[in-house]
């Protein structure tokens, strides 16, 4: 089977998963809180809600370890609510009022509705992984339990940074490397390692798929801030050099700041305008922050790209996609 | 030993407990994000962070089952941080600017760290919980995560309804009760519940014991809503009619709003002063409002104490710490 379809297909499960679970809870009079989930995780319309790659990574580790992905399923489905609930109170803290082309949770229905509504699809993540306990036992139940809320605590440490860094001046590349970790890179590990510990895999190798998931949510966090600035528009679907535009401080940004006069005059006229906005892509570019984030990005890939082949040396069906699907997600131009 | 003294050791347990629990874990750079919670846990002034009384009530359940109240502590930790993070997210969305009299976290770090500081204590909530892997093995530790994620779910079911009722004209009293049940009875009776199990319970009184902690949520709310408009300034700490001021719609208002024309009329003046809501209040009793209060939270009154008595015919200390502190809480002067 070609890697795309088989991805499509475990996709497909996923999101069929993913409905079953939350028409099986209780709402009883508060329909309304379901059609809030319903309408955050994009079944209410035709727009989508995401490519629910993080739970397909779940279930391809598990099967590229030997073990049967639908066992893994309900790790699946509780990393995508996990990830879902965090998107929901992201937008509130973030104040983000779109979100795959319709307004966010908190847009639609207020403040104080939405967070309450992130906190029940918080709740229903942990009820979903708990089914574990099902397909592999009590002990990995447990143990995937307490990683995911290990993991929980490191992404709104990460999200606490994000939040800080806002208001400060200065961000030092190393607390920034610490923020995009517990932000973005926690979450992916937490994703691949369960995958493993659901399919029986032995410490050392869920520790790796750890590894590899860190290294693969890093290099693809920093390929995101790459692209921010120097990404082709027609490509990233966004406007050219946008991060800057919205003055996101990114790691080629904090790169500039520490290491680039001319770009830090640029960078404190407060409302700079879209041709500005280019010489300060081109200085920081001159200044050698892409090098410097190229090679940032070049070393996670390399340790993904390592990780994932002392894992799998003679890979499976299921490998082989994960190993594809890995190549197409770092693999973007840079 | 006397009843309140007993109380008082465990309370105290407890608070060295959550302490202990939060200095465990890693924060690393983000040591802020620790500080918020430990003011809101009340651990950075002499202010206090709340009575411990749902935790409390945990672990006696546990004693008064015959077990080892400390097999239970991982539950008791549990249920305390699932308590504050919940009260963390009511404050944002109550916009209530104080608690325990000082400002509330949202208040003093904004509402972007709050609301990510009440996700980071939800999994602390979380993994305070699953210790009890430990003290009382795998099963007792899977059902009572797959049940505080149920009661989760549950109060922000409540929580959802309550800030729809604010925007809504007519409020059924049943819809009323399913609230308050979600809102208050759902975690009483998981503190209740889950110390039983933790001691080891058979089925049936775990439910019994479940049973009696909703109903002794639902009647304390109802006593809180009748002492909202007739309690005693002096007694309660608050204005007289303080929920009629607020223009809060708890189970008296809905009762006068359903059955009392007269109160119908006051309650749609906008902007009430001290003078007119004493009037309310006056009308309100007179129309039979007080009459119907007493005697809901009276029936569950009932319900709690019969309970009790069937669940604990001889009881030890711990259930007789247990009956003492029930009474505490139900005889205020209604």
């Amino acid at each position: 089977m070609d890697w795309e379809d088989q991805l499509a297909r475990y996709v497909a499960e996923i999101e069929a998963g993913l409905q079953a679970f939350i028409e099986s809870l209780e709402f009883s009079d508060s329909a309304e809180l379901r059609s809030m989930l319903r309408y955050h995780m994009g079944w209410e319309d035709d727009l989508g809600g995401g490519k629910r790659l993080r739970p397909a990574l779940t279930l391809l580790c598990a099967g590229a370890c030997g073990g049967d992905y639908q066992s893994a399923m309900p790790a699946a489905l509780g990393v995508e609510f996990l990830h879902n609930f965090t998107l929901i109170h992201d937008d509130i803290e973030d104040r983000s009022t779109t979100r795959h082309g319709r307004p966010t949770v908190w847009t639609r229905w207020g403040l104080a509705q939405a967070v309450n509504a992130g906190d029940g699809l918080f709740s229903i993540a942990q009820l979903a992984l708990l089914g574990l306990v099902d397909s592999c036992g009590e002990t990995v139940a447990i143990r995937a339990a307490r990683e995911m809320n290990r993991t929980c605590l490191h992404l709104t440490r990460g999200q606490h940074l994000d939040i800080a860094f806002e208001s400060e001046d200065e961000v030092a590349l190393e607390a920034y490397l610490a923020m995009i970790e517990g932000k973005t890179a926690a979450l992916i590990a937490y994703c691949t390692s369960t995958g493993g510990l659901a399919a029986g895999a032995d410490d050392a190798t869920v520790a790796r798929l750890g590894a590899f998931g860190k290294a693969l949510g890093l290099a693809f966090q920093i390929q995101d801030d790459f692209l921010g600035i120097w990404g082709d528009p027609a490509v990233t679907g966004k406007s050219a050099a946008s991060d800057l535009l919205a003055r996101k401080k990114t790691l080629p940004v904090l790169y500039g700041l520490k290491n680039c006069a001319e770009f830090r005059r640029l960078w404190e006229d407060d409302d700079p305008d879209p041709e500005l906005v280019m010489a300060m892509a081109r200085t920081l570019a001159d200044c050698g922050a892409a090098a410097y984030v190229r090679e940032q990005a070049g070393a996670y890939m390399r340790q993904a790209r390592e990780a994932l082949a002392e894992l799998f040396p003679h890979p499976n069906q299921d490998a082989r996609t994960l190993i594809a699907l890995t190549e197409a997600l770092l693999n973007r131009e840079m």
